[in-house]
């Protein structure tokens, strides 16, 4: 074990996009442990969309992340040494270490994994917190029935995927859209949704409807939101009456892009209900989701896939490049 | 009794603003009752919103008004023949008659109202369609708690009026939005609302914001949608997380102007419910929210101010004013 390890602080907030001098790399030492603490080595750091709101001084979805502090982020590691009875060396954790290669703790905001059955980064993905986000969306928001049509955007990423695969799960038509061939590929072949809109290929938004059209013949009962934009619009314009809008995140917005919805009314004239949410303030689903989610993947059933950064020092430019949509999967980075 | 009545039918439908040439004034020959048939003399006749979408082919809130016949609207009345045992002449009844002086039913879509303690126009609004709208968007969606703040649009008209007296009686801060100082006026200090905004008094968004903050200090929890456009943008800007939104109309748009949301990532951010809804189908509902509207009304404790056109050929002309926010209180056309 080094006697130093890397972080990565937020060093200025961005105006507009992100850019690398927002961020600054630090070496640190390893700090003694005290009595009660463990010492993790972080294997892999999450990277995510609400990241970008926390770097702003603005209102957002949560408090901003303090300048000079380790970026805000979930990791996965393992137990190096342990001054608390409830861990031990060699202990798989899931934790909220941020962007660092090592992590204290005082046996809170950490927690036992198994990876018997489950790779230890799907505990940052499809069985973590982007996991539990298409879970509640779906089940406690969009609530579709059998045989119902639900739309999801970025289908192809750590939230989408699950979103539509569980929505096939509960035997409803799922239908992506996502940006490229490749991507739209995937989420039909191998995720097994019975559609994909890639919405790079149309030249405008009327395109993009007959798109969207040709996959929802019979209109949209729920729609999973990660994007904003034109996507939304459009899919307003395809939804059902009494459709179900969950409204997680609008990337395309996030460096303060103006992402004006251009026919509110349809949501008086469909009589729809839109909803925003966060994940972490509905902790109170989050062990049934996880239990579903664990089971789904350890059975195949949910599957997904990773970009993966090597070391540390990636993660401003693939942090950059997931905000572009760059990345194919889950967005990690691998630390060890 | 003449042998004739005058209706007023749609002659053709509007492209933009509704136009007197949109409607068609005939004379037609009282029929003859058959069996089980009343007849009955229309006292009022509805004037409201939802109207402007029926004139419209596109989807919109329900099937399209038909070309040619009697243009949609409640209407209250008085029986004055009858061949049906359970109506007699002299009964006072609210039905859906349309746009003409008088009308004929086999006793179904008629419903004998007491006029005793409520007046016969009521029931065209408060006790009516309109006051069970405000009822449901508040109790059933917006669903305030007592010292919540809840603001509503459209605030001295026939539904805006019930949303925020009913929200007074649950112990809310109650905030209208109307246009023009009599209206405000009128909102606070005859329906007893906390305080109004005048939209129309501010030069632009910036200080239609700063009006409304001064007016919910403690920003908003439930919001009552009848306009759009600016005022809904400057809105959602002052939402408290967890807010509810129930839309009822967005009358800025029913000309078919462009009424973009310019931030419905606020949505996201604020974790918000927006939900479009129509009360004619929630059925389930009424004879609850009748019961405690006429109670209100018996009692004082809702008040409601009406505007009266005179005589049927008034109508299109009071409702190209409704539509333009002309009226004040319930537009009603008086035709007897």
């Amino acid at each position: 074990m080094s006697q130093t390890y890397q972080r990565i602080v937020l060093a200025s907030r961005p105006t507009g996009a992100v850019t690398p001098d927002n961020f600054r790399l630090e070496t640190v030492p390893v700090p003694e442990l005290a009595d009660g603490q463990v010492l993790v080595r972080n294997h892999y750091l999450s990277l995510d969309p609400y990241m970008r709101g926390r770097m702003n001084e603005s209102k957002s979805y949560a408090v901003p992340q303090p300048l000079g502090e380790v970026m805000i982020g979930g990791t996965v590691g393992e137990v190096v040494a342990s001054k608390n009875p409830k861990f031990s060396a060699g202990d798989k954790v899931v934790g909220m270490f941020g962007w660092q290669e090592m992590g204290v703790s005082d046996g809170t905001g950490i927690q036992k994994v198994d990876t018997t059955h489950i790779p230890l980064s799907a505990y940052l993905g499809s069985v973590g917190m982007p996991g539990v986000t298409g879970w509640y969306g779906l089940n406690q928001i969009i609530k579709p029935k059998a045989g119902q049509t639900v739309v999801v955007s970025a289908a192809s990423g750590a939230v989408g995927s699950v979103v539509g695969q569980l929505a096939k799960l509960k035997g409803c038509r799922a239908v992506g859209v996502a940006g490229g061939k490749d991507k739209c590929d995937y989420v039909v072949n191998e995720l097994g949704f019975d559609a994909c809109v890639d919405y790079k290929a149309a030249k405008d938004a009327k395109e993009l409807y007959m798109m969207l059209k040709e996959a929802t013949p019979d209109g949209i009962d729920g729609y999973f939101e990660n994007v904003g934009g034109d996507v939304l619009d459009v899919v307003l314009s395809r939804m059902n009456p009494f459709g179900r809008i969950a409204v997680c995140g609008m990337i395309a917005g996030y460096d303060g892009q103006p992402l004006p919805l251009k026919n509110p009314q349809l949501i008086l004239v469909s009589r729809l209900t839109v909803e925003g949410f966060i994940v972490s303030e509905h902790m109170e689903f989050w062990p049934q989701a996880l239990q579903e989610l664990g089971a789904g993947v350890a059975q195949g059933k949910i599957k997904f896939r990773e970009t993966v950064a090597q070391g540390l020092a990636s993660a401003p430019e693939a942090f950059m490049g997931l905000l572009k949509g760059k990345n194919f999967g889950k967005q990690l980075v691998k630390l060890v």
